[in-house]
């Protein structure tokens, strides 16, 4: 299918994000009932970085799974801790009416769903539906389209926070989907996650995703053009960051995660950029923002020719450093 | 002088500038001798919007002026309060050694300073010229060698905070130039201000503001795209807000400025982007930037799109209204 | 399917094209077998403002049709000339193993291959499918997948040349496909258009049409850019045209359909920017240009700036004017 | 003085610039009085890589000179050869009333013109002085202003075309000034270059370089990413070029300088970008276009992308490589 293509290059956006969350609205607190009474088993596929230890948090909280994966290694933890390993998504849906998805891309949830083994082929009427992938919003809505064809109920629930957020069960969930089953998505979501915000209707948890994405890669971009003119223009890196940040020109990425080596510690760019959120998982996001915003015929100047600015470094050497070395990748000097 | 020509677009940037500031770090906090001893007068050249009331509160402190505007009608507050009115800078030169200058644009400071009857031709060894209009750093510079060849001392001060600001002797000044004369400068621009930043050596005044205004028109556009892309994906704008706010696409136009009409109130897209700080006036500023990014070379490539989106709309009827009416003129839809 | 949300925008992009080319290279030339002998039937889906010229050339060539539109309206003429128009694509497919398509969006094209009652329903191994409709590349190489594995062959045609050139039999077509069936491709293509050029295997087609289209808008907004420019700095419209064209600064646009009033006759800068392009149709085919650059990952800094700009155009009243009138559009002079 | 900092870019922008120009309109054949009459002497200040053969090529047509550059060295061979070195600009006017100033940048040309020992100390009335320097036109404005007080003429002629072109006598004058004194410098240029063009008034034979290479930079960029993205979609590059050149995305770039190796012989892209246009020239004249841009509020989103692509390019050791090295930054592909 066409999308597939178009949105291989979403492959998974969702597993290093290491965005830093400020304190959470109250308003947001998770919820997760930690009784251990009997519970009904949860489906889980996809069990890879992030969806390993997703799944172990769900076990803690006592819920029995029934497992699946492509790669039959990813379900051996889980095996060996005594959960259930089927054969595919339809075996999946067949034991379990509860099944969160946390996959790479959009062709890989468009299998998972309506593939010829899909959740699709044997899910019960009632059931819940989680998928927690990062793809379009347009592929979400086509999934919950057919699934409610079924009798059964889908919600997007992309995440923010990553590998370390995912094994401390401190993820944020971005909801999308009918309100009324919101509580009963909760309930699981809040065992591995400290933030689980309900956006709206299907898709909306993607298209909250992705518009923080696209803002925080324009600041940051920003941000690094910023410092490099003023450092140039003869400021100290760091009281330029300490002006900035008591002005309008404050951002995340100015004052949280600054860009410029030297300027904060414990940020990527203080260890050479290593670590954070990858420049092509960055580069991703944006795609899927782009591909949202032809969609619907939005206007995303800045958003664009950020896109193609991770579109390039990726390219040049940065694909795996985090994305805030655009610092460094405007800031070489030009030879002659 | 081309210079002049270029520099044109500067007019008055600092007008009706509104930007708020979050809580001063205390080491800016500023100085200001309030004894009304018998204090030696201070020149005042350039009493428009912002000069007039920044003068009279040096009035309030007990400072003698001697003043002087290319408009006599701008002096009349100030002979009917019994200050000396002369016909030239040089006359103010020649009464004062400490001179503020507040001009609407680079050539307007180059005339006032190098001009046939400017400052330079009568001013006094040892003289404190410090000039609050926001100008091309690089002519700063270039006014600071000459006013130097003369034994006099040179500072940029541009300023933060709009006619209010003004008024209240809230002010931020941006402070560029020799140490040593930091506290001198500090002890006039404390009664005008309540934030007096020393930015390191002459230019990095202008540099700091400028840059800050790159930044805030980067992720005020950006805001405005991300809002506009979230609410055409089906997002409540208020619920937008809330989570970019509480993630990592957090800045000042999303959180205190919001571009998006009923999303907040006392800000101008709750009053049809009237007030605040004009879109002409952001075009100069970023055409200042721009110049500064040409001649050190550094690649601003938002920087530079941002400065052409706010010049199509200078051309688009938007010129007057506050800048973050870029929502209004993204969000327009299609017609057809 | 969410390809068809994405691609929704590309509708009709093909209608009123009206592209001028240069002498074709005789390479090009166009095939077409006039005899009149008796002729196996082609099928032709699609009879909108371009199809139903293009059919009736295949009609004037002595070619039986068998015609399905979704409006039979639009079957009309065909009726009473005594053609067969059939109810669905797949009863076309029964009757004819030549079908042509031409439809307005990747969705429609979807639709009538592999839809309920679409050609793949009932196509007839060896039939040769040829889709003129302009769409996702990506969407040409699923379509000529689930084809081939019909036992049929697919290539994907789409033209360039409005409804003029359909009338005139003078469309151009660009071939992806087998290279062996192009001959008989050529057969009927050529009694539609006086160039068919093969570009190589299924989906180069498109890929050559969406690649000069982006090339094209390019160098449309570098020449308005470039004019407007040159005007304001005091230099004469024609005499600049004139400039360009005899220096390395030519193109297409500043030469042979130059957007500037008073520069040309003939042109729909001449004529208040009526006929030509439509502006929305240009925006349509930067939307096809960067989806297909998103998913290969090609930087295209200025292709997807050129989308944005004429994206913002069709909000602001210029969606059906013709695509060059994006000088007007950057030329309204600023408003104090 | 700003206008130099700002305009330091400019450096040399003519020294290589190897435009080829298509064959030239009648109306711009060059003029020159061949007889070796005894003629008045010509004074030409800077014998720089261009300014050497250019002053050679009045010596042929048997004019005596007297020259001048801040280089002794580069007087030698025109003092071997019998012509009058002198120490200054102020000299060269003094014992001549028609002088040629070939010139790097806008600071040179202001010193050489306004310097304590510039032209303007002794200039006669009457005299005719030509500026062949690639600078901002306001800056030729401003140096005419000056010259005309003195009661002599300048005219700003920037030339096209190379050291090769230098030295053959072929290049391209664009000419702004008085049309009355138009014949006069003819008689002059049309000794260096085989066409020279009057633009209009002073500045605009600046203008008509400065738009020409603006338009040409976004050509070739445009040219570049097209190219990219065929090729990405299977397209053979040949066959692209050939395609869009019978087509409506045809330009210069694409056809007579084409950016891809392998589709043309004869062009730097046949030889690993070595000769040809530097990139930093280009860089240098987009600053140049900015600069007039923003000083004329004339939006160039393209215009000042493309200065930004060329600025980072510098950074990335494309530097000394021809301006179509652009396709080989692009098409890097993405490591993993």
């Amino acid at each position: 299918m066409a999308a597939s293509l178009r949105l291989l290059g979403a492959a998974s956006g969702l597993r290093y994000w290491s965005r830093r969350l400020r304190p959470a609205a109250g308003s947001f607190a998770a919820v997760c009932s930690s009784s251990v009474a009997s519970k009904t088993p949860v489906g889980f596929i996809g069990l890879g970085n992030m969806g390993n230890p997703m799944a172990k948090n769900l076990m803690k909280h006592g819920y029995p799974l029934i497992i699946y994966d492509v790669f039959p290694d990813a379900c051996k933890d889980f095996q060996d801790a005594g959960e259930q390993v089927v054969s595919s998504p339809a075996d999946v849906a067949e034991k379990a009416d509860r099944i969160i998805t946390m996959l790479p891309t959009s062709i890989n949830a468009i299998e998972a769903y309506s593939g010829a083994n899909g959740i699709l082929k044997k899910v019960k009427k009632g059931s819940l539906l989680i998928d927690s992938s990062t793809i379009d919003p347009a592929v979400s809505k086509e999934l919950a389209k057919e699934v409610e064809k079924m009798g059964a109920v889908f919600m997007d629930a992309p995440v923010s926070g990553g590998v370390g957020a995912a094994r401390s069960g401190n993820l944020t969930f971005m909801v999308g989907g009918v309100e009324d089953e919101f509580a009963a998505a909760q309930e699981l979501l809040g065992c591995m996650g400290s933030k689980v915000v309900y956006c709206g209707a299907v898709g909306t948890g993607q298209a909250a995703k992705i518009c923080n994405n696209m803002l925080l890669a324009i600041s940051m971009i920003g941000t690094a053009e910023t410092m490099n003119l003023g450092i140039r223009l003869g400021l100290d890196p760091k009281l330029l960051a300490k002006i900035l940040n008591m002005s309008s020109g404050w951002c995340w990425s100015s004052d949280t995660y600054n860009p410029v080596p030297g300027v904060m510690d414990g940020v990527p760019s203080a260890n050479n950029y290593q670590g954070g959120f990858g420049t092509t998982l960055m580069a991703n996001d944006l795609g899927l923002a782009q591909d949202s915003a032809t969609s619907t015929k939005s206007p995303v100047l800045l958003g664009s020719l950020a896109h193609q600015i991770y579109r390039m470094m990726c390219a040049k050497g940065y694909s795996k450093k985090d994305f805030s070395s655009v610092f460094q990748f405007l800031r070489e000097k030009e030879t002659f």
